[in-house]
């Protein structure tokens, strides 16, 4: 499974003293950029091609804060792959502890000139990157 | 209905040419804050007495992009209020247009000295404001 | 002279219990798209017709922390505009006490298709109405 | 030298296409954090036992636009240390052309108590450390 290392910033903490729960969603967003680098998807080249991956929802249970210098993982599964639609879920956990901080999940899709795409049908090699991955990913 | 209209910033766009998506979670936190002192209480005033109230969960579903300078309005409304916990309900829309841009969902308890406290039994004042505006925000 | 009022929200906090130093410069931004806005320059449209204004260089003194909720006032002036080149000046004013909280100063020049440009050469309009606000800024 | 590298993240781009000014400045203090981690002063106990080193002033100039997914190195230097008074230069470089993209300074004081320190006369231990990274730091 593919992981994320993250330290908590000071400038993302809020006055509660632990990191303010929007800032979470940008780990995500990290987490499944370093995630499409490693099965060989750079985002970066992505847009380059005109591709974008837009979020069309997400959602976050906060179990337990992070708190400013403490260090998390990411752990990110694919739930549900289709070719147009992407699912993932996402676990943050303290590294030290392993403790669960925020579980999460979103949805996206793959446009193209404004219109949704099926990376199947038009970008076969992408679609094989993902279904490769898949397979092994609770290995 | 208390309603909380918001100008999109510059600085909350991302390359996509949209609002970044995170920070729609930044928005529904003022909105509720504004919320918070229409129905009189000051959520400044809660953190003084040291009663907090964190976000224990949330999720948005996307439908149109925000854009710099467009203006939203975000309609508020209690879905469900224990005394202990507190569901809220969100739509962002495009002043101009009305059109619903995104559709979120939270849920809160109120925390006082690390342990989840219901406003019914300690704070009857604030349990009565959370009351009085329920029964009437359909109306 | 063009004032632009803002509150602080609480997603701008940090644990040191104050207003992060990083947001100042983004509530900067907001004041100068609104002081565009004001002297009939929106820059929604400049970049719409090709026109950006980056931040060539920017600079803050610290005075005292705003607070979540405070209501401040920005003041900003032209300090120097040759058609080339822009430089503002900023105090953050507590809208309560008047108490300066920040002063800034930002220089900016105007790029179209990857060169500065001379509005006063290429966009005359925009030009006048530059110099139609400095003449009355400081009446 | 210290250095502190950092990889740019979506979510700091803006729909310029490239990294928005303000989040330079929270690299920067990612890069102090970091800094003190290395010389041996953990912000994060710091604050524990007390101690705030807020940000007097900064100010950037900002050189080229760091883009999505670049990786940037940043160099930091202590410009002027006197137990009381600290003054930072960095210098934010691309990883793989080595260009300068911005380059910033920063003062800073120590506070305890809502009063400035001298960590010379408080803190000698932590004094020290700042004394032994000065005279070693452009070796």
């Amino acid at each position: 499974m593919i992981t994320y290392e993250r330290k908590a910033y000071y400038h993302e903490t809020d006055q509660m003293g632990v990191i303010h729960h929007s800032n979470y969603f940008r780990w995500l967003e990290e987490a499944r950029v370093h995630f499409l680098d490693k099965i060989g998807l750079s985002y970066r080249y992505m847009e380059e091609i005109g591709i974008i991956s837009p979020v069309a929802s997400i959602s976050a249970q906060y179990k337990k804060p992070v708190k400013f210098d403490d260090i998390v993982i990411i752990y990110i599964r694919v739930v549900k792959y289709t070719g147009i639609k992407l699912e993932l879920e996402y676990e943050i956990r303290d590294k030290k502890t392993n403790d669960l901080m925020v579980f999460a999940e979103s949805k996206h899709c793959f446009i193209k000139d404004n219109n949704i795409i099926s990376l199947r049908k038009e970008y076969s090699d992408f679609d094989k990157k993902f279904l490769d991955y898949i397979e092994n990913q609770d290995k």
